[in-house]
């Protein structure tokens, strides 16, 4: 293949003080050109100011993508109708968001002509499988650079050092506290003084939300619709999913909702202490759990949790372009399809509970339950109901009962075979 | 055998109007003895006048017995130590207490020579199912009279009608708003206003709770010590478990915590909706599952996350007295072994969240976190990772590459046995 | 509404001796217009002959259905597909076939405008379950009679005495030995000598299959094509389902293929022993596992093969006709899209075994494995996947190598809390 | 630490070519003495002249260890037991081998002083992560050698070199087809004309049992005795577990019992083809699975049947020291308790079928099955089973009936929300 210019490697870049160094780094390292790609999905920040930083810095292009309805529409609404969460706690906001991002990087990658994609991510966390894992099964041919994996820059002394050295702008003058991920479902934040699980979190790391403790003192409702599992309107309004899920951040961020702070399993073998915060994100699993708890029966809904274990480890694991997260998501769809009606949810100093929940699919019903005895239930089938249901119990029971009296067959073989109470194997 | 009496039955007691009536109706139509058996699992009641009631209606005997102790030693600790939640929300303080009641049941049966044992639950319920299972499950020769399957009585108003017959004493003259079971872990309410799930439940309804709004401005701490998944210390101070629980109990409804409003699938195939306050217990499921992620390796948390559903179901079920359930204890309680340490969990205004941990066996550890590359953790084998992680992944996709080009085995295949989009068979 | 005439009852009818019974019983007892319904799915029968017995013995109306094409299409190839197979022996082929004849009799109850429906299950075992739980599925209004447990007729002596009294023909004039049921799929046989678990079927059991010992001396290889997890070819050509079922039906027989002597747990709650032969599905199983195990991802394999065990138990159960089986049928076929390939079969002996696989969409393939070491696998990366993949046991085992030396913080709460091993409380 | 010699490596040690040649690289590259440890678990093989030809290949001292009875016992038996089997085929023999022989490394090389340890498991395969996971679990300091992860010998050619060069006998001159694994449970067989799946497998590479064409025209029966799970007598006499399996694989290899030839997925991420011969093991899991089905309730058998997917995964994986293995034996006991009892297995031309069971903790009776009505089994029964087991599928169908007729609040919903059948959003 005749190649007319240099290679070109596309960067996951983020406008901050690590991925600008690796744009450096890599210019210096490979001599390629860097074509700097941020993903706009939902985090607050000045992408016009980010896209002119990385040609500042030396990008030959600099590309800015808002994601946020796609991630919305294709990731977080899937992701919520399957109810995942990964062990009990965490909404999975960086994880889901990762695919899509590696998908982009490909995307442009490919459009482009690049060979590689660079990411920003560390040697220890979830997000570089994320990433890589995604970009291998959508192209197996583009290779990856890792710097974090590769370089000897080992903390964060020794990148200020380099942006130093390199005259690379460190924005943030002030300590950097926390390490954090945020995007229009949550964010995250690591490091501090949540390095030690006996540290209870500080209140001046809440970002989204307020600490329950300053939430009003009066509860606030919100009536949220949902179609086949989506949800559709606020109080009665139909809402884009971006408008909704901002107003939802809005409504629960101000009281206090959705925050935690949990020790979680990594993929990468180790656990790690994280706070999230995911306001919105929150209220909207709760009422989609309220509202099928109206709706499936109790065989679908137990099997359904079961699945949305699994899901969440697919999505944590950055498992997403896979045949098994397809099939579930099958799964998952099927079970959504009754899945319409409405629920209130009540929202006050941090916690979020629904609080009535209606709709046509329901099979609960006062209907039902005052209907005269012989038309839908009858009493008396409970008995014939239990003595099935019960039936390896008692003839369990029997068979022990009819046991006692002489030495049985088995108990001459055990006898046989026993020793003082071992085999005599 | 020779009966030198009358024939007995043993009968389920609480002293309310139900099994007051139950009680005149057995001998009414059965003329047998009736031996009033009410167990104390904590639920508030003067425990001398039920037995003295059951005397003054009746009975040829009356028992009283505190299962308290038995009841959170054997029941209640290891469906905590599984984690055992019933479609994510119910934490099973009724379900667990049942068969207990109904092993004592069976055990004054047989002392007392009795071949029947009576029950006031109704034919609609799951508590019919767990009474009934446990008594077969233990002794397959008593008979099981379970009244409300048989009579005529079918609403409240008969029942008062037949009490006023009977001349049997109506204790609530004030009109009963919900149907209500409380024990030293939890109350459950139903009935009322609950029927229609559109209602929001009303503040009057909290009995073991405030509700949140009315529960103090400041947040109240508690630390709770486990050992091996059991716990067994608050504040330091070790306590007996009743002891324990009873605290826990006041300091979580002092705080507004642990009640829920929910729509459950009944084992018998209809749903229904309860409020259940449980303030204690709810602070215990949270501290022991925040001890857990310290100290639970992922494999081990992810799996004990899929058997504790199956726990939960057994439980709600009745299921107690079966080889399932033992053998998910075992493999629970190996779980376990490490499971001691300490949590403290913070309260305020309805919400329970557990704000630090600590334990020798953590595998969480800042040591490690910091541990020089070399010792424990080497980012650059998180390469080798992700290459063998994700290699079906990238295997998948270069298999999809290389078929690009002229029609592939599989796709003459294809077109061999189709016929405009249908096979041809 | 106003009646014209006399009510009509459809009647699940097989023109064997009991079902000749019943529809005299329900003539006798109900005065009701009896519309005789047979399902033509695949049994050797002469189905005119059972048409005019229908009529004979004092049916209103006749229908004989071949219900055939839709029982292999719509019923086997989804069960198949699913790999579904109960308590890891039986393929289900009564379970399966239960509700598509129900659904028949629901369309004709509707179309004639009945409101009764009538089987001859017996209450001991589960084709009542499979038949109603279908009919209630379908049309909650139709009422259901299941004479084996109204009547007082409790043994194949009572039933003879029966017809002779209303001059019903018994056909089998010898001794019926074995309750049997068939289909295009398999012969079940339950009852004679199997009655105990501990005598060996005999021979003479065998009707769609010889004994291993009287296949022939040389095996035989057939070939079957999948086309998206369904068979569509046999060496070669391609056949209807119907054809292709019935070849191997052939060819499986001759070979004594497929023939499983179990004890099952039925759904009513006790054991029983049974005699199934399914010659061409169990070679179809067989290959279709094969094939399988060429082309599906580890981690999609082996969550399918759990969710293989649900839909099992759902078929078994009669649970058709449930948002659950639908669920999981969208989650198999998502990961049947590309178990497209040829599978070879040795046949001998009684024995069913792959012995070759091909597939364009195999992850298995020659030319990877003699990949060279740098594009697609290279070993060094094994060090790192194993380091991290094994890194929770690693740390577990640093952390008990670091807690050597005086009493940790865990062992004095142990000791605090403990009295002679015992805890205090 | 005053080290007065050399530093000292274990190495797994066979005596076949590849660990002649890793016993002399490590020599040649690390100057260590060299602990050659040879561990006998079953297969065939001349110990004394390995142990001689290790000392003559420049070990510093030779062991072989005899772990046939641990092996079984702690192993294979409790495997069994769990009925695990990786992908629905795969015994595990080679799996289960591997923690057992590479604990005997680490307590060598703890007696020894040793702080390294070798073996010669290639990059590609499973056998890597099974030696390297255990030694961590056991000893985390130990460092681990992989020669074929770092050497730059390649392949067959490159090792015939080395050992020329190197003056270490080759003591196979014939062409060495497939690759093998020995030991007292199985054999495996890989590469030669196993590399395209699309190759039948030769009859040549039977080694522990005959093709199922040259087994004997008559079959064979033989009984075996459990007691809790464990088998204990062979027709009637009591055997020690090395006994009985080393009898059961000759009767089993004589009729060609226990080949399987398939495709599977490596943890590695890749598939390959082996064929495994284990004639005694497959009569055994045959004959304890017959003895379960006898025994186990259903609800217990099912969820036995999925944690035993579990169980072959993480044994296949290499994990068998972790939490999640012993908690599942612990598990699995209780569930034994009560599998006591005799199964007669029919052995004839490769296959192996269970003929009849017996136990006295049957659950199924012949007594039990011709109990008049009223005692254990009332078929009246079934009706209410039926209408509260299928009351789920009843309430749907009702509900949907209901909602005939106009437009409902639901579907006003979809209506404002949907334009042109998409979300407005």
């Amino acid at each position: 293949m005749l190649k007319m210019g240099k290679e070109k490697v596309v960067l996951a870049y983020s406008g901050g003080l690590d991925t600008s160094i690796i744009l450096t780094w890599l210019k210096e390292n490979y001599d390629y050109e860097v074509i700097a790609v941020c993903c706009n999905a939902g985090q607050v920040e000045d992408f016009d100011a980010v896209e002119k930083k990385a040609y500042a810095t030396g990008a030959s292009k600099s590309y800015v993508i808002d994601i946020q309805d796609e991630f919305i529409t294709d990731f977080i609404w899937p992701t919520l109708k399957a109810g995942a969460v990964y062990e009990n706690d965490y909404l999975l906001g960086t994880s889901m968001a990762r695919p899509l991002m590696a998908k982009k990087l490909v995307e442009i990658a490919e459009a482009e002509g690049a060979y590689y994609i660079a990411h920003g991510c560390t040697g220890k966390g979830n997000d570089q499988v994320r990433f890589e894992a995604t970009i291998k099964a959508l192209n197996p041919s583009i290779k990856i650079i890792a710097p974090w994996r590769i370089w000897d820059l080992e903390s964060r002394e020794d990148l200020i050092a380099y942006a130093e050295k390199h005259q690379i702008p460190i924005a943030q003058s002030k300590e950097k506290i926390y390490s954090r991920d945020q995007n229009i479902w949550h964010i995250s934040h690591e490091g501090g003084n949540l390095e030690s699980p006996w540290n209870e979190h500080l209140d001046d790391i809440h970002v989204m939300s307020v600490p329950p403790e300053k939430a009003p003192d009066q509860p606030t409702y919100v009536e949220i619709d949902f179609v086949k599992g989506v949800p559709v309107a606020m109080n009665g309004t139909p809402l884009s999913p971006l408008e909704l899920l901002t107003e939802l951040n809005k409504i629960g961020g101000e009281n206090g909702v959705g925050t935690i702070d949990i020790i979680e399993n990594r993929l990468v073998g180790m656990k790690s202490r994280g706070v999230y915060e995911t306001p919105g994100g929150t209220i909207l699993y709760k009422a989609h759990s309220a509202l099928e708890k109206l709706i499936l029966d109790r065989d679908t809904m137990a099997y359904k949790n079961l699945i949305a274990q699994k899901y969440a480890q697919l999505v944590y694991d950055g498992m997403w372009y896979t045949p098994l997260r397809e099939a579930i998501d099958a799964f998952v769809n099927v079970t959504q399809e009754m899945v319409t009606g409405t629920v209130k949810v009540k929202l006050y100093k941090g916690s979020c509970t629904p609080a009535a929940t209606k709709s046509d699919n329901s099979l609960y019903s006062e209907e039902f339950a005052t209907f005269s005895k012989d038309e839908v239930y009858n009493q008396k089938d409970a008995e014939g109901f239990i003595n099935l249901f019960a039936l390896p119990l008692k003839i369990r029971a029997i068979q022990k009962q009819n046991k006692k009296g002489g030495e049985t067959e088995n108990e001459a073989l055990e006898r046989k075979v026993l020793k003082g109470g071992e085999f005599v194997g």
